[in-house]
């Protein structure tokens, strides 16, 4: 009897010059991680060889042409070479074009590894946005640019810190623009995205709480009115669709109680609604998704941390819990990938 | 040798339809409380009685004249007894117009006897906000309450979960209001309010953290101008009054190093923004205090529990806390209490 074979994960570098190199060649090592997907890493080779000089995590770099021939054996880091950067003269912590061009030539190759099937889902590790824009590429973040790269469809980031899941209804505007995010159309758009996200990490029937813009919730119209407005019309309409919401509930309370399993997922009304929650439980263990491409990406909730990048000292839960909740994901995708 | 007496704290009965009496019963025999505090309860004697007995805990109730009088027994918990509930007829769980008066009065009683002098600072219990709007009495919250009895001061909300103590520029108001509110006089009046409050539970010279009120405190002015335009001239500003103050910061992540403990406090631009940080920890831990009034005032975090009332199954640990932070607060105290 064949074991069914692993899911192939489309893992980025990141920009090199933080601790992105580092901590890919200890994730590629958990034993956790190959006991489910085959990371296959999408960038220069020579930079995963000297990030492993610095780790000496129990393992060898082996370039492949294809993800298909990314190796089962744990002790192999199978890399997919760009040979678009000069390890040797890597200037850690410091932002560049060089890097910045590099991450995003990462990205750009494990989106269409992922769009055209050869690989089940893209994997992120983090990129420094200030070398991204010195490289030429002007995205507000990582999530718009692979909804670029996937044809622009409507996304939404959930953030997954333990049994907290929480999606936004906006994320990289300013609070007064996100205020006027808040209308029934994109919310229920929000709630379908979540709706699927939780079913394809294995929830049958996700229970969505939704929060409130306003302190408790608008305190029935007397700090504000848009959940009077919006948000309830926008639920009322949710659950005539069949979705299994509640709320608008109070968001500060919300999102704890969610954590508590309540609910099976949240959605906030802005960024640090959401982000202020997943943050507090620790940032070197949350996962970031990206739900509403026609791929499953998940990615590291941290940043590049320039300032430890050569240490070997990076933690890589987060990139840990990145691979395997992409696994999950990938396990319950039904059908094949959707093309952009 | 004698000791120097501890703090007698005038300690609100809250609504008495929720769990707030059981919580008093049980917080009052703490013996880390009692060892830093003289707690006085102002209520209706008859209905700690009736707690009691729901909750066993292992002490008497004795009534008492004026806060001098309070006994250092850890078995005996001191009652000014108002006389205003039939502890009979209590309906628990029920919203109602006579537990929101007899509510009101146990604040401004407690308010009066801190003021003149004759307790060092106010502790509340939970209150329902419609039952005290019921009553006739129409607050925002307990905190508006507590600056009017006191004369209007301007005031900020301090929430303390472990080592994470964050202060409001708003709370009570709509988002929309609270983003107009950002403003570099108010910024600046609760840095100095917060760096007060601070050196009042024993910091002697606070590092403060300001958040952003955009994400990622703006990026630049990419998502929104506030920080550049109000936050950035108001954290200038109050270092050139001496404060120690660093900002503006990411809001996702300045609680989370708040609580790691790289600053002593951190300043939320609106409510949502530091209570979803403080209420993360957990909503049964964490303690709210008032920081301008012209007394010492803190409070639990959580609501009246209604639907455990009765059941003396409530989680004093809020209140256990609020006590503590009290009499460390009242120890802490240069000088006497000034005068509304």
């Amino acid at each position: 009897m064949t074991a069914r074979p692993t899911p192939l994960l489309a893992l980025t570098l990141g920009d090199a010059a933080g601790t992105g190199p580092e901590l890919i060649t200890r994730a590629c090592c958990d034993p956790e991680v190959r006991a489910v997907c085959r990371p296959v890493v999408i960038g220069d080779a020579a930079t995963v060889r000297a990030a492993l000089a610095i780790t000496r995590a129990p393992a060898r770099v082996e370039v492949i042409g294809r993800p298909a021939e990314a190796s089962d054996d744990p002790t192999v880091i199978s890399v997919i070479d760009l040979a678009n950067l000069d390890a040797a003269r890597l200037e850690r912590g410091q932002v560049s074009a060089i890097t910045g061009r590099a991450a995003y030539e990462s990205i750009r190759r494990a989106v269409e590894l992922t769009l055209d099937g050869s690989a089940q889902a893209v994997v992120t590790s983090a990129i420094n946005k200030a070398a991204l824009h010195a490289a030429g590429f002007h995205y507000a973040g990582h999530t718009e640019l692979l909804a670029e790269l996937c044809g622009g469809p409507k996304v939404t980031m959930m953030l997954v810190a333990g049994k907290l899941r929480v999606c936004h209804v906006s994320t990289h505007v300013s609070l007064a623009q996100a205020i006027a995010r808040v209308r029934p159309e994109r919310i229920l758009q929000v709630v379908q995205l979540a709706h699927d996200g939780l079913r394809q990490i294995g929830i049958a029937r996700p229970h969505l709480a939704v929060a409130g813009l306003n302190p408790h919730a608008g305190e029935g119209g007397l700090f504000g009115t848009e959940e009077i407005e919006f948000i309830v019309p926008a639920v009322d309409e949710a659950r005539r669709r069949g979705f299994h919401v509640s709320g608008p509930f109070a968001g500060d309370t919300v999102f704890f109680r969610t954590l508590q399993g309540e609910f099976d997922g949240a959605i906030a009304m802005y960024h640090d609604q959401g982000h202020v929650a997943a943050k507090m439980l620790g940032i070197w263990q949350g996962v970031n998704v990206t739900l509403g491409l026609p791929i499953i990406r998940t990615s590291v909730e941290h940043g590049t941390d320039f300032a430890n990048a050569g240490r070997g000292t990076g933690d890589p839960r987060s990139l840990v819990q990145a691979l395997k909740l992409a696994a999950t994901m990938a396990a319950h995708r039904v059908g094949p990938p959707r093309s952009a």
